[in-house]
């Protein structure tokens, strides 16, 4: 949940009246997305949602990220809009932060996750990547090789509060990735952070994806990596190969996987374990006094890398 | 900002089945009510608010202020009014916590206070307290006299960490406010946090109040006293005593204020400052590790409970 940046009725009026969205009839702070400060903004004209930018989020990265809402959203894929001005921006200021007003989306997350909502999600990623196609801005993937071992560095010296033997575990591991990492995979503009938390549904129908602040240029397979580590796991940490199988199914008839994307699996699949667990625990370590943001425990991903460390190949996700 | 339950799409499927509202179209936490967990519910109906009631609401006080919800909505006061399923019941379970779904009431908070909402603030107060009468329901005020006592000895071994002499000053209000609280002041139901995040307005106009979870019955000029020392003071603490007569007199035209009220006043004000001075203090020194409430400061109401103290009538507000 995240309010950090709070807006008055009064600032808002004026930060609306560069659009033409209608008259203020409601608005208040969501919880949703842990990186920026987002609001439910309702006019006479219909639903929006107005992000601030907070510090995590770099503002030389909004182009991309706000750019590429409008390129997936002209493609037909449904996902927020950028709203833009009366002055044809779409990224402002408002106290002091980068805001923006996007289109809202009808929908509710999943928390018990159905095999079939794995398989709306892995056609409505291959949609989207297939629509990322021809989106001209790039942006490089800062949370892969190179920002994970920044990661560590900034928390191997009290990695092991967490778990006895973190530090070297995690050091050998980004020791082996390095190695094994693909270098040439089919590529394009990934989610990059496709949690259930970022996925609507109404009924069994997927209704949209959201908070595309992670969105970068990486290897397809490798937004399929992050949805094994997201939505097939149990909340006992037994991995559903059901769910594993229907998500690749669907994705695959969108869009054909090849043979090396499915044999690298369990490396990427490693990699995208090994960056939730830094991140998770670099925030649980600087966890600031007073953040209005639950802390998520890093060892659920450290779980979750080891059974991929013991795969050998996509068999051992259900997917030979 | 509250969301302390999370509520999957799952469990609220089930819960919206009990009532004739329609289908779940969206269902986003939101940062509203301290006290609370608070869910925008939006359906092919409409927008409902679904309060989880948390530790702070004593269960047994629900069904009076759902209750009152009722009675005020029925006289035509805009609240929020509590939706019955299809039993009949507007008080039910969630995720083990009493929960139940109100109507939605459009505007902003005002963040700014101009005195032409203070006017609108006194005009509705006044008729809330006029249209609460009837309702056959009892609370008494918990947070009177009593509880000041109560919140002080939770208190006072480590009031002084906030400012020096605290629990010494706090003592000795409490003594006097003992000896000098009146005892006969026209009295009926009254919302006891009128604060301007409860209120919501249309452009100028007032369009509802909100949280009714204070509500009580007490004297109707401590609701104006609460009022006078939530809406009437600037940032830099200086008493705007425009925003004061604007309130009153718009009170006054609704429901006529009787002399003992007005001159009751500053002692009612100083229990008001010293109410929520005691409520911020604890909350301040039992604030839990990993609370997703952000402390709200406590000298802020004893500069207040300074004030009114040297406040010897009406005439220090303005009001004589």
């Amino acid at each position: 949940m995240a309010v950090y940046t709070e807006v008055s009725g009064e600032d808002l009026e004026e930060f609306i009246a560069q659009y033409d969205i209608g008259h203020v009839v409601s608005f208040k702070g969501i919880a949703e997305g842990v990186e920026n400060s987002n609001y439910l903004l309702q006019t006479d004209r219909g639903n929006y949602i107005l992000t601030l930018y907070e510090k995590r989020v770099a503002p030389a990265d909004l182009p991309f990220f706000l750019g590429l809402m409008d390129h997936l959203a002209a493609k037909g894929f449904t996902c927020p809009t950028p709203v833009h001005g009366r002055d044809g921006a779409a990224l402002r200021e408002l106290c002091g932060r980068p805001a923006a007003i996007v289109s809202f989306l009808q929908g509710v997350c999943a928390r018990r996750i159905t095999p079939a909502q794995c398989a709306a999600l892995g056609e409505a990623m291959a949609t989207m990547h297939l629509a990322g196609q021809g989106f001209a801005r790039k942006r490089a993937n800062d949370l892969s090789l190179m920002g994970w071992r920044r990661l560590f560095e900034a928390t191997r010296a009290r990695a092991d509060e967490i778990a006895k033997g973190l530090a070297a575990e995690i050091e050998d591991e980004l020791g082996i990735l390095a190695k094994s990492w693909p270098e040439n995979l089919p590529a394009g503009v990934i989610h990059a952070d496709l949690f259930p938390d970022n996925v609507f549904f109404l009924g069994e129908a997927l209704s949209g994806v959201i908070d595309f602040y992670f969105a970068c240029n990486d290897f397809f397979a490798y937004d399929l990596a992050i949805c094994l580590n997201a939505w097939c796991f149990e909340p006992d940490a037994s991995f559903n190969a059901t769910k594993a199988r229907q998500m690749f199914a669907s994705y695959g008839a969108v869009r054909k996987l090849e043979d090396d994307e499915l044999a690298a699996l369990p490396v990427l699949a490693r990699g995208a374990a090994l960056r939730f667990l830094l991140t998770r625990l670099y925030d649980w370590l600087n966890h600031p006094e007073g953040a209005l943001v639950r802390r998520k425990d890093p060892k659920e991903y450290l779980t979750r890398l080891r059974f991929h460390r013991r795969a050998t190949g996509p068999g051992a996700y259900g997917l030979a």
